[in-house]
């Protein structure tokens, strides 16, 4: 449906990721390998923290591969933790505030996957958001609402918590409405500090999701790579499908299951959605 | 904040009226004489029959001076009733989904002027409209939500009256929440067989809104206008001010009512909210 | 590069031809099967006669598929007479002055192909554009240049000719800067009243092209298929790639070939590149 | 037609100068006071400079004032040397490609005026543009056509010089064809290290164009003003209409002069069309 990456790291211009890679996101924003859809055309979004409380963000609705702004921006941005996303729509209009990353104070949000039938289920997911965010939703997507109720259910507090919880309840939700499988989704959420990236469906058959390697083992498998010479210990990247075909680069986020990208040691748990 | 107008009457291209007479509907997209606003160019539409069970819409998020397809399409298509409408945001964003003519089944609807408070009183008006309409809503202004609360409060078969029921809920939830003045509008809204046109907001101080005289009595007026000869007898107009200059054409619809263009005798009565 | 057809019999809504198909134009947007890119997603354009001198066109820079203005007016637009294009850029700005059809008085123009190495032979080919027509050229693209060059041999007194003289300073431009097969190139044409179809490549090796066979045999072949039986006897489409899989509809247009559809017996001629 | 400004001095994030003034440039797209219209919402563009050889661009079609993406970079994106403008067609398509700052190398260019009968002109001044450049032109605008033939005439050796006489072959080339006053003009370009900006016309009644006074005598004249105290001694702007309304800070550039902003002092000399 959707493609996403998550980078935390050194500092670098948001182009070494979009764009330099073999089979880069924005690659696949014509030619994914992996994707439900091939074509992932229907807008795009980049997020990214620059020193300031709320991170910046650059989404337009055109297919990737011709914007010019972004290829600008791309390139002329350094940030040291950014998020980027290509959008196959499952039906919603292709409008910017359909576009991820979504934004709430310092978070940002980004989801591949859909909520099933969520026509029949969004009016009882509305009316579960804190009143006080209701009005702060601005699209129509599946995804912005993820984000809503992660936030309702505490997402500056407890990250997978918040996202187990909102898992939960919207599988509660989903089967109260007879739907078997009620959520499919990849998502990666960040506050400026810390990444968490999610992987999980009802069926636990989710859509693909890989982490990069530790940085100083690549560096002893490509002692040649510039690149990889390069960036910091503590750089690490999460992405829909793999950039580039290096061995011993990407590692599959296994079947429900999170990581956490941090300063510190980074962690991967076991994900089991909780009913409020 | 916008303009907009209704039209009924001979077929005639949407030209004639959208960018033909002077201070044009187009040209009212900058320069504006009536409006709270010169510029209304946060986006257009036009909605149109043309012999179907649904009307077209053109929609479109530019300023609509420039915008060529429109003028293309203006001067090939021909109708007997459309609406078209310019958009000046009071907030939200610009985008096709908040961009009028809204539309359900038969039905078009525009809006000039605002639910006070939008942002404090939006979660209370969208858990009253009708859960099985609930999912239609596609954009995130108060004038979509409008037309969503009239439609669960019976616009299909007393369009007069659910409008002042809507209006009377909107009030009521509004005072609720402690806002003097919680509706300013005029509201445009067809089914393909007549216009009803509303002129009303809560501080009795509405926005502009006229509509034509009787054709009859313009052509003794106006014996040598080709256009004034050319059309039918029913052509009726209503416009959030008026195009052109013509002495005699236009008439003020009074504060607090609304008209009827209809086959057979139009018809303008008094408008009460009704809280339901 | 890209896609596009050309329709001319009973008047029809634009939708018959662009959506209801199977493997239609606008599936083709994203899945094209013969083309040289599987998408073709940088815009795209409709032209069609409405009785009025000047056909009308629309034309956009997003993705067909989802442009929601295009169905809306594919579904009430009702033509005898049309062409549509759907485009993958080969590097110029994906904008509306790029898209096809262009338009010259009465005449309209697709093209899918390319002249190679555009940037080394623009300006002589822009030099023999007739003065008078200079300025009239609004885009950036090696297809609007050829149909301004046809202008200026003769578009208007004898097309295929024109088109011959065209292609011939094309080629002798090219031959003369080094260039060994300086063009690529279906083109459609129309001035309202018949199409001319070309097909050819200095390779010989030219993208596909594709006509409809007569309505008349199409009748006993498919006696139960209700647009069959419900279109006139000229009826004709000249597509890039087939719409739908019925066998016996479709014929390739030779290899270095064109044709004609217009009233009394269409025809088919060799293609012969004259050096002006 | 437009407006436009350009900074130098002390880093600051663009939003400093395009959003928070009162009056700022992006007011003036909807309310400009000194323009020869009141709105420039025919698209804008941004260009900075970021410590790499190319400067970057955001350029985009719609109004600026509602443009969230720009908002967004021009509060988190910090240049020690930028221009920008909002622009107001005179005719051509509202498209990127026609959007200010145009760019080539190192160099950004900004024009408000015209060139007079530009369609009646165009050929002869295209066919003048060094052919090595020719293909580069990307838009259809009279200021880009300026730009290529400033670059034909030296602007990398010798800006003022290449703009008199670019100047001086554009009255020439209009003069032949019986064009009084063949053009008018304020420009602005940059090569990323000092700043240019012109004020000339024909007619010798030019566009408005204002450069801030030197910060020394401002800082005695505003010991309070935390923006003018905290810019360092170099910073300068130059504007085509006053940002805010402090007494002593805007000086007219005079009627045909043009000003260079640089390292050391800053100078103001006579503007001189030289026929080449």
């Amino acid at each position: 449906m959707c493609r996403w990456l998550a980078y935390s790291g050194s500092p670098i211009p948001l182009e070494d990721v979009l764009y330099k890679p073999d089979h880069s996101l924005i690659d696949q924003s014509m030619h994914s390998r992996m994707g439900v859809e091939t074509t992932n055309a229907d807008g795009f979004g980049v997020g990214w923290y620059s020193g300031q409380a709320t991170p910046a963000r650059y989404r337009s609705v055109g297919p990737a591969w011709s914007d010019r702004n972004l290829h600008e921006m791309a390139s002329h941005v350094t940030s040291p933790l950014f998020v980027a996303h290509i959008r196959a729509s499952t039906g919603t209009a292709v409008q910017q505030t359909n576009c991820h990353p979504f934004r709430h104070g310092r978070w940002l949000w980004v989801h591949n996957g859909l909520i099933r039938e969520f026509r029949r289920v969004k009016r009882d997911l509305m009316l579960a958001v804190e009143p006080a965010l209701f009005a702060d939703i601005e699209g129509e997507t599946d995804s912005e609402l993820m984000l809503y109720l992660a936030l309702t259910f505490g997402l500056d507090d407890d990250p997978p918590s918040a996202v187990q919880r909102m898992v939960g309840f919207v599988e509660d939700v989903g089967r109260r409405h007879g739907i078997e499988h009620p959520i499919q989704m990849t998502v990666g959420t960040t506050d400026g500090e810390a990444i968490w990236a999610f992987r999980y469906s009802s069926e636990h058959d989710s859509r693909t999701l890989f982490y990069s390697s530790a940085v100083k083992g690549l560096r002893r498998l490509y002692p040649d790579n510039p690149v990889i010479q390069g960036v910091s210990d503590d750089t690490r990247l999460v992405v829909s499908e793999p950039l580039g075909d290096l061995p011993g680069v990407w590692n599959q986020v296994p079947e429900s299951s999170y990581g956490v990208v941090q300063k510190g040691d980074d962690r991967l748990e076991a994900f089991r959605p909780q009913t409020p």
